[in-house]
């Protein structure tokens, strides 16, 4: 019988986006528990009617009110007309195209994905898959010195990191440096120019790329053009740099200006619709590239500088560093910034939040974080997922060992928030993305949100979890040894709420590696030949143990324990 | 009860986008029927939970499969944090943040709009509301010249149009010149430059503005840079003008090189990703609008061309020239186009096919119709609306005429195509957007697809339906009579599937004009008032009858009639 079910697709990214040469991939919302069977009938645009082509869609799983349904389909012209099909056991169906869903396919249209336009603009850099990104706050790493960063490079390359990212250095007279002086100078607490160049060259040496963090959303009220409009008021040549209210210019009580935040009068927000402005900031992200050798920009407070600037800003650095990273701070829903014309990825905080949620805090079981899981993974098209920070924490949370023992509604009591913190730690090295560490995560640092996240490292053996160091270090080696892990497919597998357990798979071509976490305190025993595997041998990768299959094959999880098997 | 339903909406256009200085107009997708009671709670991004404002939503209709509830939220700083809340007549409720539909507040998050750059981006040219739209294909005009159309700008006036869209003028070996051989130079079949300035200037002075057609798609093969190619092959220096796919170029049996369509062999198609190529259009774009001071262009196969050129012809166009109108040539749903970035509106190809089913076809109901309406509003931001080319018909499509008396199912025996397009162009008048009328329909002009749609103009009156004519003259009359017509918001009144009959509502500040179209062959009596006037007077516009409130008010649709009370 037609039905009306009510759907979601747009021939847009993140619903339609190029995946490699000719290949269209389309992801469909459909609601959840229908269990419907969905096909996407194409063709090419200018293709008469009869040419269609059904190709069944691959139901990913549930992303909670919704299903996700993705289809790639291949195109030579690069130029898609396409309608989606649904049935339902019991017979009943419905057609979707542009003009809506609809009982007959002729009254929902067709989707048309115009034309695929030069789609490696959506191709990240090279090196991004594989990256495991270590995040360090300067002033609290190693004598809060640039000289005392390149001397931890050793430390770094033991723990197997491959990239840095550092919050600014540039001169500021505040310790995190996000009101900027002089985006030409390192600040001199710090070091040098020089000592930033001989730190890039260090880390190059040992295979670890540089990643500096530019503010272009507002400057420091120190910077030279502020500083000049303060002086000058109406008079002054930057007053267009910044989006003054009202003159005098004045920054108390209130400032007469716009600034970052509430009224934060130290950091005036600057005008980048104004040419001259992002003539400048452009200017800075192209100097420090081509005179230190960095890697890549992480760009502040990303979605609220206007996204123009952005579009150029990419445009003009790929074009001459095209393997540079860009990462946009947004710390919330982030689809619109990540279409392949102005980050390649940014920093994941909405995935932050689900694995707090289900690692730290328990109050969400395997169910949820799943359904969450492909919902965040929904926002974005591929490559952005596979350029994500996927972080636990940073300088503006939380550390997460804190939060698993502060927060883990008694647990913490009976011990086991390393344990929950070392699973969470599982999960974020098997799965997409660039897994990203914050600066002394790895041996056990604590702290509150600002400023106890920002303590100085600790490096006094005797005070680091060496425990949780080694853990790091195994899961590090495990991800750089399998390209499986580093850019395999994500798909759920299964969940197990009452027990709090659940596995997902990473997948590679033909290659699988599945997944296993038990987040609860109880031992978990699996059956494992409902994996379908048609080798006769698996591999545990934490323990190097092999199972043989003998009919049926039984493995048991231990109380928050993991297992990887291959 | 906590409950999940399906809805859709993300911080982004067309479900979230300015609406004037400090207002954010968001509009959420949900199931339909279930008589949702929609909330959003509003806060500034940097305020603390607790300063949230609720906001009850209007819900504005049925789309179909879903309906479409709308709020507009004042923000003073231009940045805004929100999370939405349903429920339903049984007590069942959700919560919906950019973390998905959630039985409680936390698990949904919230959205984030970001921060509102520059609103005006969004502006279209102040002239655009009460724009009456007249296309021309020149050479089946008059005497096939510029002249010509110059010598009838009585009669458009006469008619009542604002604006003259005209199909390309430039030189070109085929009659529709959609394969330019050089875009400086007018067709001599046409006339020379002058004539194009003196047509601009003669339609200035009667009020009437005048767009032309932009072809930056493919060019034609005797364009210059093609000729070169052709000749010189790889040595040329144009060859990265084009995507050459193979070196000898040849143009049979199948070309070696990129085109329009499929296989167009005198339409290769332009790599626009070519600076230089770019710049040499974006020249010619500035050229005519300089040169001859037209009013706007209507860019032709815009969804092929890489978005990334149209972003810098408008940055650049509007900078010169802020009240030029710019109108992508898109027929299908194209929302990215219409973001204040590319194109100020579109042809509404969309919307064409909704009219024709209901009016000419009468394939569709009025629900249905209704329905299509919402869906297609929806699809785009209100100034995107506000620009949209409403057209019946086209030089690309069937004639509205003909479509009515080939396709009514019988009715035509009937006689009724006539009546049944007179219904569709008062629709047209008294709807959104920019009316479009397609050249020698207001006389009633038949004809069926390319090359029928495009023949000579009838002037002979004897051949002309004046009355076809007389209504066209008074509905563009009545619309530039009532800025309600020409600005107001569209709502939805009421169906009457069975008797088909719909009404609605045009609705600016607190001003309204009901609209009432009677699509069937019966007369139809309805009880006014269930339009709760809070005026004892109402004024039906067409005739100048004046209906008074004495309690219960009948009125009467003749069969196929149509009304409007103010």
């Amino acid at each position: 019988m037609p039905t009306r079910w009510f759907f979601h697709h747009t021939a847009e990214d993140p619903f339609a986006f190029p995946d490699g040469k000719g290949a269209l991939k389309l992801r469909l919302f459909v609601p959840a528990g229908l269990q419907l069977c969905c096909t996407v009938i194409h063709s090419d645009r200018y293709d008469s009617p009869g040419s269609e082509q059904p190709l069944l869609m691959e139901r990913i799983g549930s992303a909670g009110a919704y299903e996700l349904h993705e289809a790639v389909i291949q195109t030579a012209t690069g130029r898609c007309r396409y309608v989606f099909h649904a049935s339902d056991p019991a017979g009943n169906y419905a057609w979707y195209g542009e003009r809506g869903v609809a009982g007959n396919r002729e009254h929902a249209g067709a989707f048309q994905y115009a034309y695929m336009h030069r789609p490696e603009a959506l191709a990240v850099p090279s090196w991004t898959s594989g990256t495991i990104v270590y995040q360090i706050y300067p002033s609290s790493y190693n004598q809060g010195t640039l000289q005392g960063i390149t001397d931890k490079i050793p430390y770094l390359r033991e723990l197997g990191v491959t990239a840095v990212y550092m919050t600014p250095i540039f001169e500021s007279p505040s310790e995190h440096k996000y009101n900027t002086s002089d985006y030409y100078r390192i600040d001199p607490a710090f070091g040098t120019a020089e000592d930033l160049k001989k730190l890039v060259e260090e880390a190059h040496r040992h295979g670890i790329k540089v990643l500096l963090d530019a503010v272009f959303n507002h400057a420091g009220d120190t910077f030279f053009a502020f500083r000049d409009v303060l002086e000058k008021g109406e008079q002054s040549r930057y007053k267009d740099w910044f989006f003054i209210r009202s003159y005098p210019v004045s920054q108390l009580p209130t400032p007469t200006y716009e600034t970052f935040a509430k009224a934060e009068a130290h950091m005036p927000k600057l005008n980048m619709d104004n040419p001259e402005t992002a003539d400048y900031m452009l200017a800075v992200a192209k100097h420090w590239v081509r005179e230190a050798g960095i890697d890549g920009w992480r760009l502040d407070v990303a979605n609220e500088v206007n996204p123009q600037f952005w579009t150029r800003l990419r445009r003009e650095l790929k074009a001459e560093f095209p393997e540079l990273l860009l990462i946009g701070e947004i710390m919330h829903a982030s689809g619109s910034w990540l279409r392949g014309d102005q980050f390649d990825g940014g920093m994941n905080y909405v995935l932050r939040e689900a694995v707090l949620e289900f690692f730290a805090l328990q109050s969400a079981g395997p169910v949820r974080f799943m359904e969450q899981l492909l919902h965040i993974e929904a926002l974005y098209n591929d490559q952005a997922n596979s350029a994500m920070f996927q972080l636990l924490g940073s300088h503006d949370t939380e550390r997460f060992l804190t939060a698993c023992k502060e927060n883990g509604r008694g647990w913490d009591r009976q011990g086991t928030a390393l344990a929950r913190m070392r699973l969470a730690v599982f999960f974020q090295m098997t799965y997409i993305g660039i897994p990203m560490i914050y600066y002394g995560d790895e041996v056990g640092m604590e702290g509150a949100t600002d400023p106890h996240c920002r303590k100085p490292m600790l490096w006094q053996e005797q005070e680091q979890s060496r425990e949780l160091f080694d853990w790091y270090k195994t899961l590090i080696a495990l991800r750089k040894q399998h390209a499986i892990l580093q850019k395999g497919a994500f798909r759920p597998w299964f969940t197990d709420e009452v027990r709090g357990v659940l596995g997902f798979v990473r997948r590679l071509e033909q290659d699988k590696i599945a997944v296993l976490i038990n987040n609860s305190p109880n031992a978990y025993q699996l059956e494992l030949n409902s994996i379908r595997s048609d080798k006769n041998v698996l591999t545990e990768l934490l323990s190097g143990l092999t199972i043989r299959n003998t009919g049926k094959m039984l493995v048991e999880l231990e109380p928050f324990g993991c297992m990887l098997l291959y």
